[in-house]
């Protein structure tokens, strides 16, 4: 059998997306569920596929090309798979996205305008390592009714394409072809160029990874650069509370984008508050780089310029002491990535100042940026974290892999009815409505 | 004194946005009124700029470079002033779209997490000749709390210059900055390069501008390409009505999107249809393209692929008899640009079926293709009309130039608390509220 070309896949994607988009709440979710048990049933043939993968990636860790992390991310364990099935059987419980009616109203007597929630169409994403994000994003499309283009890395290659069969034979209740794995580097840049086909597309993986797919394409695209995230101590800030929020945001998991990069401190709590945290810090193993005053209080290296900007991503942290309020935001502006950025303070006054003039997608009083997370905002499980400001910000749910279409029901209207001096006016009026398409008129 | 830089002019809007963010729905709305108040003192000023646009415009026109149409276009008269002041008041007179709470969740005792809206940012225009567009763009951008890049065509330049500095002036109030114009051709390359200080790019104009804008920038583009939209009449149409729809739907202003360009007919109405409609047709003097099926029924020029796909934007009109519902939705599917299509039919399943089928921005029953517009759909003065499916579709009214943003109330919580197998459970319950930043908790 000949392999089909990316073309072909992308389009027959295509024309499963409108039969998807018509599929019922339950035969979407049903079919999350057959996918959970086939998980279930074949752990073996996950497992040594996988095993393949990481064989092949020891070896390249061995000649020092990839990282022992990389490795890590790649492995799959029978508990690992559980709780992949565990997370399908979640995105399979959540509430439908679809046919929610988010507008209903009456422009005259006999003709009404719905809007309501549909799918995107046909999403296009490219991911990381981890053999999981493949069932997620898979998960996640399905349950929106969207069809999906999978491309994962290389490296992961044995076990995604065990784990995409899974999906194709387990979801035969579904159109065939919503689905679509494609596996070489080169099939992106087709991929990139098909906007005709793809309404999104969804990368993820390294800030300059998004980039270059945001550069190279003309298709929306939604993705996450950078998490440059803030948290300010203010004047007026519980320093206990202060030193726990700096502390977890940092520590309690540094490799991940909504962990804390610069600390900002005012100027009046600085001598009180750098000594106990940097004490915490240093146990903990964080690398501290500071500004001339920092350093006059703690000894740490030199933060400069670049550092204002960098995502470590690690046990890493930039301080900076700030004369303001204005200054701080100043700084947040200047050098955040729009992620996620925290004040601690006492001051309601205060923190409405700081969360009002900053246009980060999430603003946080007293509580640590790393709450910034699907899970945690109960959207359920989450596509992934956008940086951009259209159609979808900070963490991405269901919601995001939805839009809407407008329905007008009439009974012969034309708009020269209406139309110049003389024409009839509207009504617009709203009502509540659970309209679908094709229903009788609901007033 | 020097001109600015274009980068120096989105930078200055950039700082403005956040500014004009944290404005009040009254400092939004007086400006408004500003402007309108503006307008309405300085006629005398306004036409004679225009004069000169006009006289320009008309030496080209003799040149043979522009059309009479564009001309038209551009032309300024004391009533068309009255309406666009009358403009600018409805839109101060709309409801505010910032700081709606969205979503309000209770993550934990004391969490509490806020979705509300907020405006995208700054919001890079590219527009045509009427001069009425720079002013009902900088009213819509205002409202929303935008900063605006305007860049209007080189022959309305005298006419926009006096509308700019009116509008600058009026709108003293609001933080300065917020509005830039931006003149030369060769600045809209430099706009198109600054995506890190430009949240939204919103074109209007031709398709093919349209398209080469998305080629060209990595900024996110809110635009409308083409309206190829189409009416079908089904085999259980009410034929009169179907009569109506599809004059009203091509004759009652052929030049815009919304306008019909495909006449489906199925095949078991099609000899009782076409000849009635065609006499319509040809008495508003319609030209009409068949299939040889049509022309079997009604001499008419042949119809060839081109047809299908071609936004006519006059009084021309292609018509294709289909065998089927199934025929007809795959042809839009095909040849269709996802903007408004129509079915007339007197059975509610089959117009179900149609709808559920179709992807585009606006689906209707029995009723005309023409009634896709934000003023009709009581959304207010409308930004455009947009064809993509991600952010906005369909008529984009004020909402579409908002986004959210997330804010998070706490009293110190860490995310550690919460983490592996012993961790604090959320709650996650919803709640109403009309929170807003840095007002006391509403629990």
């Amino acid at each position: 059998m000949t392999e089909k070309t990316t073309e072909t896949k992308v389009e027959e994607a295509q024309t499963a997306a409108l039969e998807i988009a018509g599929t019922s709440d339950e035969t979407r979710s049903d079919a999350l569920e057959s996918i959970a048990e086939a998980i279930d049933a074949n752990h073996d043939a996950i497992l040594s596929a996988n095993e393949k993968d990481v064989r092949e990636a020891e070896q390249l860790l061995e000649a020092g090309e990839y990282s022992q992390a990389l490795v890590d991310r790649l492995r799959l364990s029978p508990s690992k798979l559980e709780s992949i099935a565990a997370m399908v059987r979640s995105v399979a419980a959540q509430e439908d996205p679809l046919g929610k009616t988010q507008t209903a109203r009456e422009l005259d007597d006999g003709l009404e305008l719905y809007k309501c929630t549909v799918p995107i169409g046909v999403v296009g994403t490219i991911f990381e390592s981890r053999p999981d994000a493949l069932v997620q994003i898979a998960s996640l499309c399905l349950r929106s009714g969207n069809a999906v283009i999978l491309k994962g890395g290389s490296e992961a290659s044995h076990s995604n394409r065990v784990l995409f069969e899974l999906i194709r034979e387990a979801t035969a209740d579904v159109p065939d072809g919503w689905a679509q794995l494609i596996e070489a580097r080169a099939d992106v840049d087709t991929v990139l160029e098909m906007d005709d086909e793809i309404d999104l597309v969804m990368p993820r993986g390294s800030s300059a990874f998004v980039s270059y797919i945001q550069d190279n394409t003309s298709i929306p695209v939604l993705g996450h650069t950078e998490g440059v995230c803030h948290v300010y101590v203010d004047s007026d800030a519980d320093l206990s509370m202060a030193t726990d929020i700096a502390y977890d945001a940092k520590v309690q998991y540094p490799a991940v984008c909504n962990a804390v990069e610069t600390l900002l401190v005012h100027e009046a709590v600085a001598e009180e508050f750098l000594p106990e945290i940097a004490t915490q810090y240093e146990d903990a193993g964080v690398e501290l780089r500071g500004d001339d005053a920092s350093r006059a209080i703690v000894p740490m290296e030199t933060a400069d310029e670049a550092d204002w900007e960098t995502e470590y991503g690690d046990l890493v942290l930039a301080i900076k002491i700030v004369d303001s309020l204005a200054e701080a935001t100043r700084h947040i502006t200047t050098y955040g990535s729009k992620h996620t950025d925290a004040i601690v303070t006492d001051d309601a006054d205060r923190a409405g100042r700081f969360m009002r003039s900053l246009d980060s997608a999430s603003v946080f009083h007293n509580a640590s940026t790393r709450f910034a997370d699907g899970y945690r905002y109960g959207l359920g499980a989450e596509v992934g974290i956008s940086t951009g400001k259209i159609h979808a910000r900070g963490p991405v749910g269901l919601e995001g892999l939805t839009t809407y279409q407008y329905y007008l029901e009439g009974d012969g209207q034309v708009v020269g009815t209406y139309a110049g001096a003389d024409g009839k006016p509207f009504v617009h009026d709203t009502f509540d409505s659970s309209w679908t398409p094709g229903s009788l008129s609901e007033r």
